[in-house]
This record gives structure tokens, sequence and C-alpha cells, in this order.
């Protein structure tokens, strides 16, 4: 097929953007120096990228929109595709450290992506201190979510230093016929025609599972949907945007998860609250009750070209309120089951009730609710947006030149005005934090928190090591 | 008075620009090295601005818009004004030449102004070759003209390498309070009131205009407005944007303009004429007809606040379609004059067209001409814009720094993909050039091209003189 609807939640991601609060998602990876000079490093990436471009249909398709935006728009072929509107040069102000990088970011995360062409820009930034160079990605969240960013990041990359092109991805294939209005315009006819049939469907389901959450309820006498504190991580978000990145260990992660009988994930929440709690001490007020963190979660079925969201979303209890680093691990380990639980009970409903929103209703749901500053006179459904994406375990290498860092980076939401992801690459946790910062000022505090959180734990470990694995 | 509402041309230009195409006008300058190096000069910069601010109401002013959208939006001050959201930091890629500055400028000339503060944003530029670094300005063409522009950047600079902060500048303003919602709309109903009485009167005048070009033509035998071919400047335009400067000495525009009783700005439009008709000859074909260019015209008045547009427009007849350079000038020079003539008789039509014009209409009309992809098939009205702003003749500093080149930047519109903006400097003419690369491509060749027509001019007058000046 030539061309392919976006699923309600792609849509979602499209009709909810704003000139002033782009949706896209972003990477940015610190390479070392090969020595070569900046512009020879730049004709060798986008070498590479020009190669590897022929696998990657994501990367050459743009957004068509049905004639009179009677459905969901459609990803085609561009038949213009040009590598050098997406690809760019760039470079950091002197001295070229962290807070240089940062602010570089910062400034391009602001930006949203140009809709008359495919949605993505890698730019490649040089003067870093040392000789390095970052690659920094945007890519629209219309078109990929947090794992398929990440799969992309790998496609593009190679995993051996002195990797050669491979010779199969040589040729372009021609670009595919865009389809007709006409084409569009009767396929939407078709889609509308069974948009009746399928709400009632999704209403009869959505009674259901309000049966099933009222039975749980009433059994464990408690909700089982969070409520979210009001705090000043939720206020009105502006155009603006920071931007902060860190890193921690793989291993103090692992050495942490082993001693409390928890995962990587569960660490990594417990290490979220504890940086929130510093940040939140700092600047205003600790909640007394946990905060309430939209998680993503993969699907366990992704389309074969990589196109699209594929995510659910787990409603988690952050246990900012609890002052002792042990007593987070062990709460975020149980609100991360209690999350679990609840979502197997509800179902992945948010997929579905997002493919039956038209796009004009979701386009206005926002403008409605930005315009009126909703966000400060309604409690916050949830307190922050928090990510965990899995990446490649093995160093990865760009051009020849290899990745030391990766860090990902998320969208944020008028009235969700904080993003924390993170990644795993090669023996290390990277993190990203983006807010705006008329809502969250000192983003840059977060992710040395965050860093300093996993620090606390793994000198408990130690000091306690090994009494405290039994006592778990 | 705290708030002050737009003009009809203002609102315009706000209502006009899209996400794929930004209607903002820019400046960049570039200023010798002082050896403080770029953290230094930067502070320095800062600080100067900040000074100026409190007597630059137009930076520190914001658009709220009119509840419901009844009235056209209103300027007011900024309560939350943050001058770091404002001025920026960026550097250059390596090697810092013309090249990679007019790609910096170009990717900064793609991204619309965020509306939710003032609409401008300065970006500090280091990385240039030889240690010199560069000021680009970007400010919405709803808050200033060309002219308002320029005379911004003066009051920005200064006349006198060592100028000291004037002390009365010093003591910021209290921001003004904004007008309520109920106020906007009580005066949004008072303008709605009196619109069908001042539409009645429009057409009124607008009828005995059209009478009077009418019997203008009958009695000249030609039209008074002149039509425009089609030429490859007036395809689609998508996000993209190139941009290119360069400038000639203002004294070899002088000997030319003196040798043929012209002024400097008819031997500018010959000189936009002779690059225009060497960048058509390759890149395509050469027009048997004159090109038409808008080109604006600053009315007498201006308001003393600086802000907003007081503009009419001319529409010349550029006359690419002759090979003889001195032929062109003459024409030129004829060109000028029949433009000024027929704006005699159609008054300041624009403004008062504008004036009437509802904010829905204009952004309605201007999403239906994109869409349907109109550019490619009306014939277009005006082949560029071109103009030519008076700037200031001796030589300006900032924090110590000269400015050693000033180059203009206008904007460019659907249909109409290329912009020629010239303006004077101490004693030099710049040129700045933005153009579409999809629909306009090698727009660097443009002022290259004006420079050599500039030439040519000088060399015929060399060559000739002092025989040329009577004869003509």
């Amino acid at each position: 097929m030539s061309w392919r609807r976006l699923s309600g939640m792609d849509a979602a991601f499209l009709h909810a953007e704003t000139g002033d609060a782009p949706l896209h998602v972003m990477g940015a990876l610190v390479l070392e120096s090969c020595g070569r000079g900046p512009r020879e490093d730049f004709r060798r990436i986008r070498a590479q990228i020009e190669r590897r471009l022929p696998g990657l249909p994501i990367l050459r398709r743009k957004l068509v929109q049905v004639p009179l935006g009677l459905a969901r728009p459609v990803w085609v072929d561009d038949p213009t595709f040009d590598l050098d509107a997406h690809l760019r040069r760039a470079a950091l102000p002197a001295p070229g450290g962290n807070a240089e990088l940062f602010e570089a970011i910062a400034r391009m995360a602001e930006v949203p992506l140009h809709r008359d062409r495919p949605l993505w820009e890698f730019w490649v930034v040089e003067g870093l201190e040392g000789g390095r160079f970052a690659l920094v990605a945007k890519i629209h969240h219309a078109a990929v979510d947090g794992i398929g960013g990440a799969q992309l990041m790998c496609a593009l990359l190679d995993v051996d230093r002195n990797a050669h092109p491979s010779p199969t991805a040589e040729s372009e294939p021609e670009p595919e016929a865009a389809p007709s209005s006409a084409t569009l315009l009767a396929d939407a006819a078709l889609s509308l025609g069974a948009q009746p049939l399928r709400s009632a469907w999704q209403v009869l389901r959505t009674t259901g599972m309000g049966a099933r959450l009222a039975l749980a309820s009433l059994s464990k006498r408690k909700s089982p949907l969070p409520s979210a504190p009001r705090t000043q991580l939720n206020g009105r978000v502006t155009s603006r945007r920071a931007v902060a990145l860190g890193s921690v260990p793989l291993a103090d992660v692992k050495r942490v998860k082993n001693a409390y009988a928890a995962t990587v994930n569960h660490v990594v929440l417990a290490a979220c609250a504890g940086a929130l709690r510093r940040y939140l001490g700092r600047h205003g007020a600790i909640p007394r009750q946990p905060l309430v963190a939209a998680v993503p979660m993969a699907l366990s079925e992704r389309p074969a070209d990589g196109l699209g969201n594929s995510l659910s979303a787990l409603l988690v209890r952050l246990p900012v309120h609890l002052a002792d680093p042990i007593e987070r691990l062990r709460a975020a380990r149980e609100a991360s089951r209690d999350a679990m639980r609840t979502h197997e009970l509800i179902g992945n409903q948010i997929n579905e009730w997002a493919d039956l929103l038209s796009p004009t209703l979701v386009a206005g749901a926002v403008a409605v609710y930005t315009r009126l500053g909703l966000a400060e006179h309604m409690p916050p459904v949830v307190n922050l947006v928090m990510s965990n994406v899995p990446g490649p375990g093995t160093p990865l290498y760009c051009a020849g030149a290899r990745v030391t860092a990766l860090h990902p980076i998320g969208p944020i939401y008028d009235g969700c005005a904080l993003n924390l992801t993170v990644m795993s690459y090669d023996g290390s946790l990277g993190i990203g934090a983006i807010g705006c910062p008329d809502a969250v000022p000192g983003v840059e505090e977060i992710p040395l928190a965050f860093e300093a959180s996993v620090d606390e734990l793994l000198q408990i470990v130690a000091a306690a090591s090994p009494s405290i694995a039994a006592a778990s």
C-alpha cells in the first residue's frame, strides 16, 4: 500500500500540537572526536544517513490531509524528499560545555517541525568541549513513540566502528505515488461509515470496565485510579523550554535492584521520586501524598514499518512524600505493581478512545484548555510524564565515531510542565529532563538530583550489604 | 493608554502567517572583534540592550487576542517580560564563512516567532571568520515595517564607540496593567459598530478611484496598473528558506545616478533588474516583458512609539526584458515615476481595505490559497517584493564593537517566493535576498549578480565619462 492512515493516537499528537506547544520526541547523542574536523565528520554522517534512507520509509514519508478534514491524515512517500532539508549543521557557543549544549537543545525543542515535509530533523552539533560533537534528533510524536525513536536511532547507527555500507541498501526505491483526493475521500467515507458501530461497542466496553473498576475498588477499599496533588509542575506552559541531561552507571542501578528484589524500572521510579522530592523541596513544597506519573507502556505488537505509536499508559504513584530512600524504593515497587494490576482491569482504553476522536474535537479541546488557562484552575490528572525506554546494551558508532552517551527527551503539555525520560545505553542509564522554565524553573537541577538519588541508594546498599538483601 | 489595537495591515501580517510561512522582518549585522572573547561580548551586548529596553516599549509588548476574536488583537505590556527569552547566543559551524552565516540566518528565518511573548528575537552569533561576530534580529511584521525595524536597530546601537549608558534610561518603568476581557469586548463592540459605515465609505471611495483609473488609462492608452508575467519566482512556497547577503559602495551607486540624472532608488531598481535578468537567464527563461515588483513606500506620518506598519505599496515595472544596462536604468527611472503617478491616483487604498478585513477572513483566504495551491494556477499579481530602506549614514557600535555591515531581510509569501531588500549604511548599500529554495533555487547568486550589475553600470559610466551626463 502506498499510503497509510494515522491511528487515533498518532493523530491526537498532531492535532494537539500548537505553534507554542510542539509534540515531538528527541534524542541527544554525544560522540567522541575522530580528529577529522567537523566538516569531514558532517560529510561522513550525511553519507551514512543517505545510505540508510532506503530502508527507513518513516524518514521519507510526509503527511497528507484528507480533503475537508473528513478523516485522519495519511502518510505518503514525499516525492520531493531532500535530505538537506532535514539534516543540518549547528555549533555551540564557547566554551561548549553542558550549559551551552542544553541551551542549544532547548532552542531546537521549542520549534515545531514543519508539516510540509517528513516530520524529522537531525542536527550535527559541533563545538563541544574536548573536540566532541553531538547528534540531536527530533521526530514528531505522530510518527514514532519513544521505542520507535530508539529503534530508528539504532537503524541509523553501527554496532561496529568500521562498519561498511551494506550494498543492498544502496539503491533508492522510487517513491510510491501519493493517493488522489478522490481515493482519500472514498476511504474516509468508509471509515466514517464504520464509526457509529465502533462508538457503540466502545461505550459498552467502557461501561464494563467501569463495573470492573468499581468492584476492584470495593474489594480493596481504595481507588485503583490514583489522584494527583496540585504541584508547581502543573501550571500553564509557555512556549519556552529548558533541557538538562544526566546519566548513571547501569551497574549501580542493578546493584540496588538486586539488594531489594526490585527491577531496574523500580529503581528508576524510586530515583525519580527522590530527585523530585529534592527539587520540590527547593522550589515550593513537597506534597503529602505521592505524585502521579503517566508512564507510557509499550504494546507487544508493533507495526513492521516502525511508524506511529504502539503505546498504552500506566498511572504510577511516585512516592515523593516519603523521606527515606529505601521506603521510597519499596513504595515505588508496590506502586508499579498496583499500576500494572489497574491496567489489566482497564485494558488498552486509551487507544480505543483515541481512535474515535475527531481531529477537530482534539484541536478544539486543546485550544479551549490552553486559552482559558484551565491548567491553573482544574486539578491535574497526572503530575508529570515519566518514561523508561530500553536502549542498546553495546556501543554504537556513527561514521566511525563512538557514541559515548545517549539521552532521550520527551514532550510536555499544558498543565504537565515536566517530562523525565530514561534510556539505557551501553552500560549506563541516560536521563533527559525537559520542562517549561516559566512553570518549572531550575530544570537543570533534576538530572543532578537523579544522579544523587541513585548514589544515595547505592551508598545504603554498600553500607548494609549483605544483610539488606535478606531483610527485604 | 496601556494598550493599543493593531491596525488592519498589522493584523493582516499576523493572520496571514502560518507555521510554514512566517511573516517577520530581519536584519543581519556583522561586527568586528574587540578581542574580548564571545562570552564577554555577549555579556556587554546583553547589558546594553537591557539598558535601552525602558525607552523601547515595542520590545516589551505582547499580543492579547480579543475574546471570541471579535476585533483585531491589541498590544499590551508583558508583565512577565524576560530578556533571556529574546536574546540568545548561537555559533556558526566551521569555517564560519558566508555560507555558514547565510545557512544559520535561513534556519532562523524559517521559524515563526512565539505568540505568547513580545514578537522579537536577537541572536548574537559567534564563530565568524576573523574573530568577527554577527547580530541577527527578527521582529514580527505586525510589530514593525522595514523603517520601524531600522529605527529600532539604531535605537539599540551607539553612534560612538565609547558611548556611556544614558542615566535617564536606567530605571525600568512598571509594566502597565493589561486590559480585562470586559474592556476588550466593550472596545471591540464599539469598533464593530462603526464598521458598516466605514465599509460603505470605502466602497464609495474605491468606486471613485476606479473611475479615475479608467480615465487615466483611456488618456494614456495603457493600463496604469502593470500586469505581471508568470515566472519561476511565483511558484508554491514551502517552509524552507535560503538567505544570501551582499553589498556595494554607495559612492559607486551615486556616481551612476549623477551620470544619468537618476536617484539612488532608480539605480537600485536597475541593478535589481540586471541581477534578476542574469538569474532568470540561468534558471529558466528571461520574460519578454518587465517583472512587477511590489515596492513598500513609507507613509509620511509614523506613530511615536514606532509600533506597526506605516506603509503603502507601489507596483513598479522592473525592466528585466532589456539587455542593455543603460536602457534598464532609463526604463527603471521611468517605471518608478509611472508607479508614483499611479499611486497618486489610487491613494492609500491598501491600508483602508486592510482596516476593513476581519482576522478570520484573512486567515481563511490564506489557508484556501495555500491549500489549493492557487500560486500554481493563478497569474501572479506581483513577481517579487523589493524594498529600499534608508539607513544610518555613519558607523554604529554595539557595546564598543563596530558594525561593519548591515543587511535587511524581508518576508516572502506563497506565490511570491523572493524578496530583495536594500538598506544604506555608513557609505555602503547592503542587500539581503531571501527566497524559498524549492521555488527559487540558487538564491545565493542574486546578491553577487546585484553587485555585478552595479559594477557593470559603473564601468559604463567610467568609460563614457564625461560625455554620457550630457547625452542622457
